[in-house]
C-alpha cells in the first residue's frame, strides 16, 4: 500500500503561525522539504498580506521554485481566494492551484467574508480560467466534521459541497477537520460516502492534530481506502481558536506511524526529523511533533522487521 | 460498546516525573479522579523509595484511601515488586495489587534487577500468597512493542508471557508499549493473537503516547474486540529515555475520542478537565494531554449529536 502526503505546513501551517518567516526561509525549508521526498508541496498563497502578513511574498518564492531543478519531481501548488490571485499565480508558472470553501455559512462569513453559495459562484470563474491554463486544481473544503461556530455539520451537506467542487473541476478535494475535532467513527462513515461520491482518486483528508486523534483518523481513512493526506512538517500551525493547541498533524508522526505499519510514503524520516530540528530554531517555539520531540526510537528501523 | 479505563497516572505517570508530589497532593488528585468517574485507579507502589522518591508514602496514601467514602466505587490497587511490598500493601488492605514484569531479557535487567525468569519465580510466591488472601492481580508486561534496548520483540515471547502471567493467577494483563513505538498494524497482529490466549476479559493495552500513535493504537485495539486501556491524567509520566517525550496516554485524550465514537466510558469529561488544570498548576510545567491544551470544541457536545 502507498500513500501520498501534500505538505501543506508552509501554507496552511506558517498562516496559522505568530512569527512572519522571511521569503529565503521559506524557501529553505521548501528544499528541505524536497530533498525529504516531499512530492506535493503548497508553497504559498495569493491573498492579502495586509490580512495575512505569514504569506507576503508568495509571488517571489514561487517564482524562485518552479523550474528549478530542486524542484523538478515535486508538485507545487499555491492557494489562490480570487481571479486576481490567479493572475498573480499564473505569472509564477505554478503549475496547481488550490481554492478554499467552507462547508458552514459562518466560516465562510468570517474566513472568506462571503457566502458559500457566493464563494462557489466566485470559484466557478477562477476554476473555469485555470483548467483553461492546464493547471490542476485542487480544493479545499474547511469545517468538515464540526464548525467552531455553528456546532455539529451535516455530512449531506459536506459530500454535497465535494461534489459541487469536482463538478466545478476539481482534481482532488482536502476534506478539512478544521478545528481537530472529528473521531475515527465520524471519519468512516463520511469518509463512505466521500468516497462513493468523489471516487479514491479525488478524496485526501486533511486532519488537525488539535485532539490528539489525527492520527487514529488517518487509520480509520486507511481502513476505508483513502491513500492521500495533507500534513504539516514539525505540525506547524495552530487554531486561532485555542491558543496553545496544535494545528495540522504533523508530517513526522504520520510517516513514521505509515511506515511502521508498511505503508509507503516515500519520505525520509531521517531527513524530515532534520528539517524540525532546523525548524525549530527558526520558529522560536517548541513545535508539536511528536516524533520530532521524542526522535526515532534507538535499535528499531522506521520499517518494522519481520516478526 | 462500553470500555474499561484503568487510571494509572498517580503510579505509572508520577513515577517518571521530576517533581516528587506529596502524598496529600496524590490524595487530593485521587479523590479530584474519583470524582470523575474513575473506578479503576493504581494509587502508588510499594518500592524503595531510595530509587523511586516519587512513590515514597504510597503506604499512607493507600491507608488513606482504602474504605474511605469517596472511594466506595473506586477499585484501588498498588504496585508491589516483591514479598516485602506484598506484606506492606496488604497492611493497608488495598484489594488489589500488580506485579510488573518485562517482556525482554535486558529492559528486565535494568529495570527490576533480574531476568525474566528469576522475576516470574519471584512473582509466583507473590502471586500466590495475593490469592491466598483473596487479592486480585494484574500483571504488567512491558516492552511488548520493542524494546529500548534490544529493539524488535518477538510476539510468540509476548504472547506466551502473557499466558504465563495468567497460569500464575493475575486476573488481568496490561501489555505495554512502555517506549511508545507501536503501530496499529502491529496492534492489530499481536493483539488478535492476545486475545485469543487471554480472552478479552484479561486483556488490557497500555499504550504510551511517545510518538502520537497511542489513540490510533487504541482505535485498531477497540476494532479487535478489546476494551480494557491503561491512561494517565494530563498525559502524566516522561520517558526516562527520551527526555522532551511524553509518556502514557492521556485520559482526557482517550475518553474525548471514545466518547465521541459513542463508546462510553463513564468519565465525566469536564471534570478531567479541571482535573488536568488543578494539576498543571502543581506540576509546574505543561502537561502533554491535547485535549487538556485545546479544551473542548464550543458548540459541541461530548456526545455526538446524530446526523
Amino acid at each position: 500500500m502507498k500513500v501520498r502526503i501534500t505538505e501543506v505546513g508552509l501554507r496552511d501551517g506558517l498562516q496559522n503561525e505568530k512569527l512572519v518567516l522571511p521569503t529565503e526561509v521559506r524557501l529553505d525549508l521548501a528544499r528541505r522539504l524536497a530533498q525529504a521526498g516531499v512530492r506535493r508541496l503548497e508553497l504559498g498563497a495569493f491573498v492579502s498580506p495586509k490580512w495575512v502578513p505569514q504569506m507576503a511574498g508568495s509571488a517571489e518564492l514561487l517564482k524562485a521554485a518552479v523550474g528549478a531543478p530542486e524542484f523538478r519531481d515535486v508538485q507545487l501548488s499555491a492557494l489562490v481566494p480570487n481571479d486576481r490571485g490567479l493572475d498573480e499565480a499564473m505569472q509564477t508558472r505554478v503549475p496547481r492551484i488550490a481554492i478554499f470553501a467552507s462547508a458552514t455559512e459562518s466560516f465562510s462569513l468570517k474566513n472568506i467574508n462571503c457566502s458559500v453559495e457566493e464563494s462557489f459562484a466566485r470559484y466557478d470563474d477562477v476554476v473555469k480560467r485555470a483548467k483553461k491554463q492546464k493547471l490542476s486544481v485542487r480544493g479545499y473544503l474547511s469545517m468538515c466534521f464540526g464548525c467552531a461556530f455553528e456546532g455539529e455539520v451535516k455530512e449531506s451537506v459536506v459530500v454535497k459541497l465535494a461534489a459541487r467542487l469536482v463538478e466545478m473541476g476539481c482534481d482532488e478535494v482536502s476534506i478539512g477537520d478544521t478545528i481537530g475535532v472529528a473521531d475515527p467513527k465520524q471519519v468512516r462513515r463520511l469518509g463512505a460516502k466521500l468516497l462513493r461520491e468523489l471516487g479514491p482518486r479525488r478524496t485526501t483528508m486533511h486532519f488537525h492534530d488539535t485532539r490528539g486523534t489525527a492520527l487514529a483518523n488517518i487509520l480509520a481513512s486507511l481502513d476505508l481506502g483513502i491513500t492521500s493526506f495533507d500534513s504539516s512538517i514539525a505540525g506547524l500551525g495552530g487554531c486561532p481558536y485555542a491558543p496553545s493547541a496544535t494545528g495540522n498533524v504533523a508530517t513526522e508522526d504520520v510517516v513514521y506511524m505509515l511506515e511502521r505499519m508498511g505503508v509507503k510514503t516515500d519520505l525520509h524520516m531521517g531527513r524530515l526529523i532534520e528539517t524540525n530540528r532546523w525548524l525549530q530554531s527558526k520558529m522560536n517555539r517548541e513545535l508539536p511533533s511528536k516524533v520530532g520531540r521524542a526522535g526515532l526510537p534507538q535499535r528499531l528501523g522506521i520499517v518494522r522487521a519481520p516478526n
